[in-house]
């Protein structure tokens, strides 16, 4: 008798956690949390600029921007931070106008150093304003044809190291450099990603909840192929679309046994959406699970005042209430009102307060998440092949039109 | 021999339109472009003030939004309007501290009049400036408790019809009173919606689409459950976020027979997330139908200029291009992309230009796309039971704090 068998049966935490750390040795993500970021900080200390413009899209902007959305108004921050990304005229004119060109910092950023969108829009800014080594950096791979394009001009090139992805490369000198240049503590953020990252790598908390939940996605993908990311807190709108990015495409594969893989992440706000989207998955199909996000600390004391309106006595409870308390109410409402119907999977994540610490926690586990949740599907979560075609089309179209 | 049967077949599109035609009777949107608008005009033409501020949630907020999102760089508006929607009290605070709140007329919105968002909200502004007929207007339903409040202190109402559900009431007050008072020429808008009623009620060419497209989206339900609206261009993220709401609280629902319906409404914005989001509906699972939205005429002529950057000369062929025939050329190299795959449903809608009567036919299409989804589904479109539970519960602990 012989048997043979190619199946792929789901593996067990133990091989995970051995994939995981074997990964470890050559994707560059792991171990950014052991930077040196007084590069950075150093740097950041010498601009004179108040406003900084990013010029980048995708994996080069999402991650800076979450957490610039996250922090900004908690924070006392004395310069600015823009985002120059996509072609779209009326967006790139709109947002230039309002800025003092002369007084920005332009930071170029695009790992392959040949993105579109990006060199489109440098050139563009090259015809408005001298960018030099006086007001422009890159951040590049260090082979890259805009890093020639640095060095021939004497411009500054922090590197983004060839084993980290775009969409993994928040915590790399994509994100470091412009939120340390915006007063944003980068050793707060990295130290909350280095507590996960020692809790996982220790087999602590983070390596049992991670596990464990990745473990259900893929199980279960069948019959929930939807997440909802459910954020209350309009900070958290930037974390939406970067959780957007990392999961879609990470996540989006074909595995080894050519199946279409893929949890399709969704992002939505509270309580806005409440009014909105929670009505499709109260009542609507059962593809979806549920992951509250909640902010439990706002440091904020914004109370509904004692103000009495004629006709709308019914409503005087609300009075004294704080905001905070408002909106995380809603948020448990709206949780229990979920769990209640007994058959949809939710779970809730609390941040502890609007600082870098917690915030970088939350991003850094979603890394992990992420990672752990294509190893139990056999795919790569790093490579991004189905979005090749379309370039390769664009680029025929556009030659075509310069011919 | 006797036969009895409950199935729900497919309906004839004869007798879609019957239904249409006879929910006419007694859904409002529908009417809303017979309106006369010079209540509004003549209203509009007596604000002083040139700050608009919009205290509203969900259906109050989402389509005015997106119709301002989309136009207000490319009309001269002499006004700003604002949205306070949220409870998130760092959200409520940063918005407020920059506008000159003496200088501002408040709308609040709501249509059953006691929102405890919206209410909330506007105790707190009523604790910052004083609010009576001279800078505060509110609208809702003709009975509410909001217009008991408006009619006590001789505040002019604009009334929501209450056959008019709210995520349906763009072309009400609700969306052209603040539009003419910032200066958007809403009889165009209503001239847009009215010439898709037109042909959809001579079952013309938006008859022959809507229930095309309403159809396949019904039948193929089961296969594709989600449907991705890919906006080509940042002033469309209006829509997307209307579109959500209108497609998730309509179409989220139990039909007659108990089984729970829905298509997932996911809105994406090109060519934002070509890098991100696109390599998930390429490689992902077959369970997403995908509208691409383009804009054909951006009236913007901004060019890559033809600057010789060191290094970069592989992508001179960018030069000379303007950004609205790159971002579409994008748009279409997407497309192209993925019906090379031959498995993935993709429509392709482009807007004239951006203009109120190109927009608004739109967003008027999309509510009639809606009501047809709902009469295949044999679900009601126009009320949302799944919220109400959160509603209640929220309402107990709010209670319990305050006793």
């Amino acid at each position: 008798m012989k048997y043979q068998h190619n199946f792929n049966p789901t593996i067990s935490d133990e091989d995970i956690f051995a994939e995981i750390v074997k990964e470890r040795e050559e994707i560059g993500y792991y171990n950014l949390v052991h930077q040196d970021t007084s590069i950075f900080k150093e740097y950041a200390a010498t601009v004179k600029q108040k406003n900084i413009i990013v010029i980048g899209i995708g994996g080069s902007t999402l991650g800076t921007y979450a957490i610039y959305k996250f922090l900004k108004y908690s924070k006392n921050l004395t310069k600015k931070l823009y985002f120059l990304e996509t072609t779209d005229p009326i967006d790139i004119k709109s947002k230039v106008k309002n800025i003092d060109l002369d007084d920005t910092l332009f930071i170029v950023i695009s790992k392959s150093g040949t993105t579109i969108e990006t060199v489109s829009i440098f050139k563009y800014i090259h015809s408005l304003v001298k960018c030099d080594k006086h007001n422009t950096l890159v951040v590049t791979e260090s082979d890259s044809k805009l890093n020639e394009y640095a060095k021939a001009n004497e411009i500054m090139n922090f590197e983004i190291p060839k084993n980290v992805g775009g969409r993994f490369s928040v915590f790399s000198a994509v994100g470091l450099l412009p939120l340390a240049i915006v007063g944003i503590d980068i050793d707060e953020l990295l130290g909350g990603a280095k507590e996960v990252y020692n809790s996982f790598f220790s087999k602590g908390e983070t390596y049992e909840r991670v596990v464990k939940k990745a473990r259900f996605f893929v199980e279960y993908k069948n019959s929930f192929n939807i997440n909802v990311v459910f954020s209350y807190s309009s900070r958290l709108e930037g974390f939406n679309k970067w959780y957007i990015q990392l999961w879609g495409e990470s996540l989006g594969k074909v595995d080894i046994n050519s199946t279409r893989q893929g949890l399709t992440p969704i992002g939505i706000i509270g309580p806005i959406d409440q009014h909105s989207f929670l009505q499709l998955i109260v009542e609507g199909r059962r593809d979806k699970t549920v992951t509250v996000i909640k902010v439990n600390y706002f440091d904020n004391d914004l109370k509904i005042p004692q103000v009495k309106l004629e006709g709308l006595g019914e409503l005087d409870y609300l009075d004294n209430i704080e905001f905070s308390s408002l909106i995380n109410k809603q948020a448990d409402a709206t949780i229990e009102s979920i769990n209640n119907l007994h058959d949809i999977p939710c779970d809730v994540i609390t941040i502890d307060s609007i600082n870098e610490k917690s915030f970088a926690s939350l991003m850094y586990e979603y890394e992990l998440l992420t990672s752990v949740c294509a190893k139990f599907m056999y795919i790569d979560a790093y490579n991004q092949p189905g979005v090749e075609a379309g370039k390769i089309i664009l680029k025929q179209k556009l030659k075509i039109v310069n011919k």
